[in-house]
């Protein structure tokens, strides 16, 4: 049925333009054109500049054959090249498939497979990779960024160098919004743990509703200097490359985290905020206080991949650093709910506040919902703190589904929501609290153990850095929490002092079994990789933690 | 074409959600339920007061048979039942017509009748106008609100009161988003000077991302406290009820404009966020001193309407208060443009900052385009500051179009670029620069003449507070200019002062041939009514200006 308000009053090409983050950066073009974009050494760019630069890219890409549909993959630390990969990919129509740099090269050629990959934009530090993708998939064009050292011809055949690469593009390269907003702009590999990984495809539309929700989050002003410690190849660095350009902010560009360096970039650079994983943020609030000497801005942090440990939270606090904890997952564009501060908190302890700021919280500015539902009926758990149900998502800000794998997406999608595979509560206050991962569940004479909240004890030990507890089989319970516990710097603690403090928060039941000290086996972005763990006491071999050198920075 | 990014990868209800403003207060409420939403005189109400009663209002509504498409007009000054107007209507899939309260009845009985409104919600102060919408529009439900006085039985002879309706509603009623984000949200007639009103239809889509804009341009702060100095009918308060409620702000209400009042406010209440049209703004930055006494927190700003005088931005510099020129129309949501401010201006005097501070700007964040085209062909003028062409805009933040008026639509958007009417020149730094309205342009011997670069001349002179230019019948030059000026408080000047003054600034047959001085008549919001000026010259009668009081506040 027409009526009054539709008849002849359709989306025509005046009112009615596809959404998409790429064209954050033509306004901060048009607008603060003379401000600065990029900072990296000696590099500064500004967004004038960077716009020239991704429309060569884009332009260079169309000219080799890459359009609509067609997936250029990078393999690049975070350099100003992978924040011109963010526009120039997708502004030739093109889908944008960052790698992570930690991975096996085994892993990426089956990436550069299953996404089908038309070109690769590689750092020379990658020519062992590089070497495998020119003999193993001759199709794919290589360009190599020589960021730190040229390309070794041997290990870099056939490829085109970034730079003469760009020089054939035109700077006015015009490019036009997707068709479609729903249009892919990104694919990112899950580093799943069991399987071959899954690709998440992301759209134009969740990526600018994304970008949005980090401004409205954080309060972002207008030319805010954001400081690259998140890589980018981890969910697009959160949309924060659409996030700074919308804001016509600043990306002080970082090659690898390493802590004194990024507070020597913080102070010389004015830098105001930043994101990183719970191991980031602990290297940077741990180090020396000589280091922040001389820090005069207020920085904002924000934090994900695990809530953050009660003692960072309070560290970070008696820095000065304001943090922000947001979850998420790589299917919903990184932070996609947020535990957010309430006035009232101020008031309360410290570790009490450092127990509400630790909760995953409530649903990002522009997502529909987040909230904990029953697995198999779908029926919303009761706001009672104690009901375990899964988290799930809906909104603008999901993923279009995984790539080629039609069963994963409707799995991952029934009944209207986005399962993320992690458990948790409902808070009486509306916050969802996580409590573990599906499969980090230790079932223990029939009972349930949430190992967060066995590492939740631990964490509260003052000479405990970083704690995992995984399941550890057992002829009599069937399983046992197993804690791994990597020390603070000088601290020294028994097991039997570390059990005994358990013991104040926790059931008998509950307590770690067998507690070993050493550094934890984590992934590029500074999850623990609790797979590593389970293993070692699967197979009853405890991998040599106390062999390895302390945790850098 | 089908390709991998498509397959099996369509939009579904877990990761598709309409984009509409409501789901600001939903969220508001959700998250920041006890912060408080409004303030009016001793009302205080939080978000989840706030939130239900509007859910309360569109469940009322939904048993009356408002639904999906129907029309509730209001009448209401900004008070807070025209803040719950803005959410509960929309909820119950119904367009909001927000009525001009200084409108007359024949014009309001117009617009009820064209928009085909089903529900009245209004003021009991517009009494005789809901007695003849009773007589002559007997099936339009009439809801009357009782905020200063009761409503006269005689004047709404079937009336229900407001808060008995909400009654009726229930608190937990269940919204759903619009099937479509295209669907409309708003009815907003266009105060022509000819002809009758057009009705501008706005969508969901376009208010929920303009309401996002306006909190990018200001890097408005969560928990801003707003004060409502601009009607609520304008452009539905320039979509602010929707950034307001996307901040969990607070919305501070005032029953109507008094500068001293209003200052009271500021200070009380801690107003940070502001609008109004230059008349506004003169009133607070010309107030005495005393008035703002004890306003020690940053109060920021918006303009528009018309650019503000070079005098006024310099007092509210001078005051502390920091100004953004907004430039918009009904069509384009109120604000669609921006006079973005760049670092470099601070360096510059203080008129040549106003210069720069008074032009049309560029677009706004999230909307595609603003320029200069020629008005046939849509060919872009020369950004040379000289070339006169159309301003036109486009992308989401543009209406639907006109109800029941194609051809006044299609005229509108002709060419893919929606036509304001309003004639400009793009500078060499990109910025759009209003010249005139197409119908103030004076053509004297052949030669335009702009109306606003006269009036931008007599802004220059220190004892002009408000001035006018029309164009005057003139026996040899076809037109020529005529100047209406209204003096600040105190001040006296000659006309020959002032033509000595102009000729400053202007060419000789730009100068105005006669000027007049005394009060101008103005629109209930702000702007200079140029017809009646233009009658006023036109008939060879002057209106006895002088003998107006002067202005208020």
């Amino acid at each position: 049925m027409t009526h009054i308000f539709e008849e002849g009053l359709g989306r025509r090409e005046a009112n009615y333009v596809a959404l998409t983050p790429i064209d954050f950066i033509a306004r901060a073009a048009e607008v603060y054109g003379d401000r600065p974009a990029i900072v990296y050494g000696e590099t500064r760019r500004n967004w004038r500049e960077t716009y020239e630069r991704t429309r060569r890219l884009a332009s260079a890409l169309t000219r080799v054959g890459v359009g609509h549909g067609d997936t250029v993959a990078v393999l690049l630390p975070n350099i100003p090249e992978m924040v011109e990969a963010h526009f120039g990919v997708p502004m030739a129509g093109a889908v944008l498939n960052a790698l992570n740099t930690r991975l096996d090269i085994a892993s990426m050629l089956f990436m550069l497979r299953h996404g089908e990959a038309k070109v690769l934009i590689v750092d020379t530090e990658f020519g062992d990779f590089a070497h495998r993708v020119a003999l193993e998939l001759p199709h794919v064009r290589i360009v190599s960024v020589a960021d730190v050292q040229p390309a070794e011809p041997g290990k870099f055949p056939n490829a085109t160098d970034y730079e003469a690469f760009l020089a054939q593009g035109d700077p006015g390269f015009v490019w036009t919004p997707p068709a479609d907003e729903w249009d892919a702009i990104a694919l990112n590999y899950t580093s799943g743990t069991t399987g071959d990984p899954k690709g998440v495809v992301y759209h134009h539309r969740g990526a600018y509703m994304n970008a949005l929700s980090n401004i409205l989050e954080w309060d972002l002003p207008k030319h805010c200097v954001y400081l690259w410690t998140l890589p980018m190849f981890h969910c697009n660095g959160w949309c924060f490359p659409w996030t700074v350009a919308a804001r016509a902010g600043v990306n002080v560009c970082l090659r690898r985290f390493e802590a004194r360096y990024v507070l020597d970039l913080i102070r010389r650079e004015g830098i105001t905020h930043y994101c990183g994983a719970p191991i980031v943020q602990s290297a940077i609030a741990n180090a020396p206080a000589e280091w922040r000497e001389g820090i005069t801005q207020k920085v904002h942090a924000m934090v994900a991949g695990a809530a953050p440990a009660p003692a960072v939270i309070a560290k970070m606090k008696e820095i000065g650093f304001d943090l922000t904890h947001v979850y998420g997952l790589t299917e919903v564009y990184g932070p996609a709910a947020v535990c957010a501060k309430q006035a009232h908190w101020d008031a309360l302890d410290d570790d009490e506040r450092a127990r509400l700021n630790a909760r995953q919280g409530v649903r990002y500015h522009l997502q529909a919902g987040v909230t904990v539902l029953d697995p198999d009926t779908l029926e919303a758990v009761p706001a009672d703190g104690e009901t375990l149900g899964e988290i799930m998502f809906r909104g603008n800000i999901c993923m279009k589904g995984y790539l080629k794998n039609e069963q994963a997406t409707e799995e991952a999608f029934r009944g209207g929501w986005f399962h993320t595979g992690d458990l948790g509560v409902l808070m009486p206050d509306g916050y969802v609290r996580i409590k573990d991962r599906r499969k980090d569940i230790i079932i223990s004479g029939g009972e349930n153990i949430s190992s967060i909240e066995v590492e939740d004890a631990l964490y509260r030990h003052p000479a405990v850095a970083v704690a995992a507890v995984v399941a550890m089989p057992d002829p009599k319970w069937g399983e046992v929490p197993c804690a791994f516990v990597e020390l603070r710097e000088g601290a020294s603690v028994t097991v039997e002092e570390i059990i005994a403090h358990c013991r104040l928060f926790l059931a008998g039941y509950k307590l770690p079994k067998v507690v070993r000290f050493g550094e934890l086996p984590k992934t590029s972005t500074g999850k623990i990789q609790k797979f590593q763990l389970r293993m070692a006491v699967g197979s009853d071999r405890a991998i040599d933690l106390a062999g390895d050198p302390p945790p850098k920075g």
